[in-house]
């Protein structure tokens, strides 16, 4: 048993929209993610998804508004809801979800990640 | 749908060991508790704990070593693994842990909290 330092995780990866796992307990998840530009529009039909800002400011897009979230806030999108994460400067987050979450939900595309990298 | 501010939420209570539910997702609960001093020996049969250090530092005894976690640092306790946390100055904590968790675990007494508050 280690604890996670995650300024130092953050070190170890520099590419946008590929979270890595850093920690499972419970059959969730726990990823850092480095996000910069537009995401893609998707939804998760089975998993709600928490977004934790470490570092940077996140816009989560909502059909209807856009959330601003800043160093340590967090958004829960409820499962079902269509999502985009926008970051105009780089951003840091972490995210909890179950495992089987794919990081485009519905939508599958080339920045669809099948596997994730544990660091 | 709306953001958590987790330095707000801090500022709604002030009582140690008694965590407070600011977020669910997928059958986890999202708690945020203060700690001060020693808490009690316990372990959980059933369920993995995450504790993410907001601020201050938190001493996670287990029986063979004692892990200290800072700002921006988790540990993950695994099901089954006897722990105690231990502040020797105020720590705020960030809890992920299944909705059925309860503080005390397997030790029931008077720091057991068998109802817990959303704020």
């Amino acid at each position: 048993m280690e604890k996670v330092i995650i300024a130092e995780k953050l070190k170890l990866f520099s590419e946008y929209w590929s979270p890595k796992i850093v920690g499972e307990l419970n059959g969730q998840q726990v990823k850092l993610a480095k996000f910069k530009g537009e995401f893609v529009w998707h939804k998760h039909d089975d998993e709600d998804e928490m977004f934790l800002v470490i570092e940077g400011i996140l816009k989560m897009e909502l059909r209807d508004k856009t959330i601003e979230i800043q160093k340590n806030e967090f958004l829960i999108v409820p499962r079902g809801t269509e999502h985009r994460p926008v970051a105009d400067e780089e951003v840091a987050v972490m995210l909890f979800e179950p495992t089987s979450t794919l990081n485009t939900g519905n939508t599958k595309n080339e920045l669809t990640k099948h596997h994730l990298d544990k660091i």
